[in-house]
């Protein structure tokens, strides 16, 4: 009887603790897994501490890596670190720094004896010290005894990202033009701006799929309002892009402006709908707008009159949003404010000999930033347990305000993919929800991170995420940005973001030679788009991330388990980007044979070259990317129009084939939930001793709704030498 | 006549414009060289512009590199970068800072066809954009039209450096024990706490040098004091510690309290040797102990009273300093403190509802921190032109202090060897005064930052230099500190220091494997501290800076220039350590045959393999380090004792030899300018088709007063056997 129970359950428990707040992370009924409490956790000692937290602990071998931890701070492997769950925004992405935006509290232990997964749900604060005090152990501290860990046996790092996904459920998916080349900044500030900008992708011959909207689109940063005087002809500007296949998406923040008169403050009011303070009163507190009500995103009444707000951007044409802000971040509460004021003028009149006290005076007003006191001030009416403090459930407020935008839609356009990103995310915001990685910085450094955070994110379920390509803060350089989109043309999301105070970061801001790399880059990726597309829709239901560490797939090479500047991307690609400044070159590690392209533009497919497992170091000049292609695959690769929903009618198939390789294309609509005009089109490439040739096969759908109308195949073999042929679709 | 003149005179020119203010960088006779006015320099355009400063401009082609600057963030090919010459105390030593402590605007431009040489000697801002506004474009501001540039003519790296080391003299020499592990910590805060650390590094058998003290000897922060509470038998300490071999360092604050009664302050009030503000009146601003008045180290005067007080000190038996805080570092005036105080109070007063306003006032305390308008405000008595503002010379603050120091020890110990860390240096101050890297963070970037620095101070004279091991700032892990020590090994300051806010971070303050780990590396520093202390004094000779990266020997190798996370030390060793949390091996670039060393213990020397010239993975467990020894090269080894007074009798001599090797030992009396004791022992290995054989030949002085009585050879072949013989130092 147990045997049988076990196949048809995952091999999954859950460890519960007092009673833990639901957070709707887990997808999956409670009669497919077992349920203990946490005493009986074998793997993990735990205790509780006097000061309410509770440590759970064990020692780590030798030989133990850790995965996951989703969006922090450093190695893929994240031993020897400390991480902290506790959304925060900090645009300062130090190596030191414990929290970003994202709580994603689940791991992965892999040991040459154990391969398992921890996944803590806990909505507040949660620390994992992974071997940073003590290098051989492993202690997880949660903020308070209520609390459900899920224990997930496993036998490699596949199959319990699987069984992870199984729990927490499937990945979302965007619109096709969510996979095209995106242009934001902070600074279009009017309708005139953006349409420059979009007049000077056409100029430049770039395809472009959407262009961000931040803070200035709106009348005084009141959350749905359009400015009038900055964006005067707003709908018509929409339309004019979407027949030209460009999408707008517009900056969503919580902080609804304190304001009589304005429609969303006085139905939030007169409904309840706000966040409030210890006496029941809407809690008050300064973002962009000045001083600001937040939604009560957990309340579900509230959840679906913000929700309903999207109707009427999605009416005029709008199905791209950006979640910002949503950590809740907080510029100040008034009574933090002044409290720092205080203590300023206090010290400073005192005082005026201040010496080292001073030091302690510098970040006086940035405490009242984002700060703790304001989120134990703040309380959530729930469903499951009334009045709740804000500190307690934290890392929920972007989930469960992402989570808006899907009631949303199901209500109003229940078959219609839309785009989100989402600043702050939780474990199971993914099934509805996309994410970019925050404010990061025009530093060398952050291409690795992204690398790094892409994988990690990956195995926690985010599949849709991306960095600011060229970095949101600071200046960058054309050589930087030149190797960021190289690196990032392999990305779900690919957005090239800056803010208001650093230099312009648009492909052509720089010389003509990074106006060429970029347009290489931005063109190459668009001949990628039918393989990325098709790659995250497999990933969907193979639970293999897209974009993930070498060691996801060759998990038993040690060596490629601790490579975390490659990537392998879909199921035929190991990519190689260069990272630093002046490089010209890089030693690249290949867990097997490999076909090496330096990706100089889509057309220059000269000197590729099979390397056998090992060591090479390749050279790439500023234009160039290496990128490899392994022994039995095969790549699609399009012609490049103006936009996701424009190709030529060929189809290229780069090979390195041996024996057999297939790939099977996804392809639809683009934007309905129920895949309109669905076709999956199986390419194979089969070599025998004396022949090779190139088979396709019609797995749903019909062939006609495919752009493509003939196949162009391009295998290479082991000796380096390539045959050409091709093959009508029809 | 014109080739006679070329023979003894260096290939060097200087191009004057207007009435440059002699900062005391160049150190050889004009006559030496030919002088011009600025509009004859070729090499790069000049141009005034209307704001007053002075733009040097040249185009780069694609091969050029730049290499030099100093104390820059980044790589040691500087381009793709802006670098501001402006010294200032600023510990977030990310990646975007364009200044720090020190100003180096020296460099060399190497491109397929030119190597030659830029000293832009301006003691106040200078702005280097290498390709960065424009990728192929390198500019030059200069902050007023008062400057002497230096244009050095060369073949190559080496050329150029030496031509360089010619015009601005050649680097001090420390005594030996700067040349021993140093332990420090911003947290020493009793004479029980001092002694306390010296006796662990007893209890843990660690070799150790010397202990510094910062700022909490001296009696509320005053400088040139001592605390009779904390340190109640200061003198007796100093004396037990120096029968020990153990030296003592305290930390001099330029900043005078100003405190009627205290004797520093009153003799720089009466003799006028402060700095004064714009009505000639002491200028005011707040340290460490509060209200300071600052030394005007430009005023010959002043500087021989300053000079004069460290011998305080040495009288107690103390040789050792580090000059802090002399960018200068203010942490405010009281009029910039008022300023952003009132600023603060009526803007929040004015508003409650601040909205995007709040961003901007988060730093305003930040504000009056080391502001420019300050270093405006202050003034210098100079003896060339008068009255000059601070900010016209700001970089020469830290080295006129340092030049305090050499003055001092000229008048009352003419034949000691201080030990001397300056925090901020300009060029020239290698003369007189090491440096150390400034307020670094536990950040493992920082280790790669650690190399980048150290080669390109190297370039510009500095070759007894530093950088905080473990990390000045935020906490470290024991992994960070074990790969940290393993770099340091090789670096002429070998300090650990950290601050008071952070974990401690001395060898035992972890776990026993770091413990472990730290005494072997640190034990591995004393057996290497007669080749390192050798290549120094080698150094001084040659002009070839201990530390370099690897295309400073391979210029022509295009790979080993682009190399920034390896480096020679030496003339013998080429490091490849371990830079990356969690990395247990790595790819290493051999510009030429080498023997592979995988250092763990100086005992555990099995296993050395001879790899050919190129790319190569060597596996490094936590405890090890890979090292490399040239082909034809020896590496003496002694046996560690307690400090680097004391070692074991028998030298062992590593080498890989095919043909012949040498190596001069130099050793002294280690405290001497007149290097009392003096010896110079050529040690050489020869190989011939039949006979290995072993010599040794004294250059100089006597053998008795070696530590060595033998010498034991341990030479590799190229096949990778190993022969062992040993000869007696008779």
């Amino acid at each position: 009887m147990l045997q049988q129970k076990k196949e048809t359950q995952i091999p999954l428990t859950r460890y519960r603790l007092g009673k833990p707040f639901v957070t709707g992370a887990v997808a999956l009924g409670e009669s497919n897994f077992s349920c203990e409490t946490l005493s009986h956790l074998q793997v993990f000692t735990s205790e509780k501490q006097a000061d309410g937290t509770v440590v759970l602990s064990r020692t780590m071998t030798r030989d133990t890596e850790i995965f996951g931890l989703g969006q922090t701070m450093g190695n893929v492997n994240k031993r020897g670190a400390r991480y902290r769950m506790y959304a925060i925004d900090d645009f300062q992405h130090t190596p030191e720094k414990e929290s970003l935006y994202g709580s994603h509290p689940f791991f992965i232990w892999k040991s040459k004896s154990e391969v398992f997964g921890i996944f803590v749900d806990y909505p507040g604060e949660v620390i994992f010290d992974v071997g940073f005090s003590d290098c051989n152990k492993l202690t997880i501290t949660i903020a308070t005894a209520n609390l459900d860990v899920y224990f997930l046996q496993g036998s490699s790092l596949k199959n319990v990202t699987k069984n992870f996904l199984q729990l927490v459920g499937k990945p979302f998916l965007p619109p096709r033009w969510s996979f095209g080349y995106h242009q934001s900044r902070w600074g279009y500030v009017t309708q005139q701006d953006v349409e420059g900008i979009v007049a000077k992708f056409e100029t430049h011959q770039i395809p472009l799929d959407a262009v961000y909207l931040d803070l200035d689109y709106m009348d005084d940063f009141k959350v749905f309002t359009i400015s009038e005087e900055r964006f005067p002809k707003f709908k018509n500007m929409i339309s004019a892009f979407k027949t030209k296949g460009i999408r707008v998406a517009p900056i969503i923040d919580p902080g609804v402006k304190i304001e009589k008169g304005y429609e969303v403050y006085e139905q939030g009011m007169e409904q309840g709908f706000f966040i409030t303070d210890k006496e029941g009163k809407p809690f008050q507190a300064s973002v962009w707008p000045g001083l600001t009500h937040f939604p009560d995103f957990l309340n579900p009444k509230a959840r679906a009159w913000w929700g309903s707000k999207y109707k009427m951007l999605h009416d005029m044409g709008i199905d791209g949003f950006w979640n910002d802000m949503n950590e809740p971040a907080i510029f100040y509460s008034p009574e933090g404010l002044e409290k720092s004021v205080k203590t300023l003028v206090d010290t400073t009149t005192k005082d005026k000999n201040l010496g080292i006290k001073f030091l302690f005076l510098v970040d006086e007003i940035k405490k009242s930033q984002n700060s703790r006191d304001d989120m134990k001030a703040m309380y959530h009416q729930t469903p499951s347990q009334g009045r709740v403090s804000q500190d307690l459930v934290h890392n929920l407020f972007g989930m469960k305000m992402a989570e808006s935008v899907k009631e949303g839609y199901d209500s109003f356009a229940p078959d219609v993919r839309y785009h989100l990103l989402s600043r702050s995310t939780y474990i199971g915001q993914h099934r509805f929800s996309g994410m970019w990685t925050g404010d990061n910085a025009s530093w060398w450094e952050h291409l690795k991170l992204n690398i790094q955070h892409m994988c990690s994110l990956g195995l926690c379920g985010f599949y849709y995420a991306g960095a600011d390509i060229g970095g949101f803060s600071y200046d960058t350089s054309g050589e930087l940005l030149t190797r960021w989109n190289q690196l990032a043309v392999y990305m779900p999301l690919f957005r090239n973001h800056s803010n208001l105070f650093c230099k312009q970061q648009e492909p052509w801001a720089f010389d003509s030679e990074t106006l060429n790399h970029s347009r290489n880059s931005i063109r190459f990726r668009y001949a990628l788009l039918p393989y990325l597309y098709s790659s995250y829709v497999e990933a969907l239901e193979s639970c293999e991330p897209p974009i993930r560490m070498l060691g996801f797939d060759f998990e038993e090479d040690a060596r490629a388990r601790s490579i975390e500047d490659q990537f392998l991307c879909g199921s035929s690609l190991l990519a190689a980007p260069i990272m630093v400044n002046q490089g010209r070159g890089r030693v690249v590690y290949l867990p097997q044979t490999h076909l090496h392209w330096n990706v100089e533009s889509l057309e220059e497919r000269s000197q590729l070259k099979v390397l056998p497992k090992g060591d090479h170091y390749v050279e790439a000049p500023l234009g160039a990317s290496p990128l490899f292609l392994r022994e039995n695959a095969i790549l699609p690769l399009a012609e490049p129009g103006r936009n996701s929903d424009s190709f030529g009618p060929v189809m290229t198939v780069l090979g390195l084939v041996t024996d057999v390789a297939t790939f099977t294309l996804h392809w639809d609509d683009g934007q309905s939930k129920s895949l309109k005009e669905k076709c999956q089109l199986k390419i194979s490439v089969r070599r025998t001793k004396d022949s090779l040739s190139g088979h396709f096969e019609t797995l749903a759908g019909q062939l006609k709704t495919l752009p493509w109308r003939s196949i162009s195949f391009e295998i290479y073999g082991i000796d380096g030498n390539v045959q050409r042929f091709t093959k009508e679709l029809v």
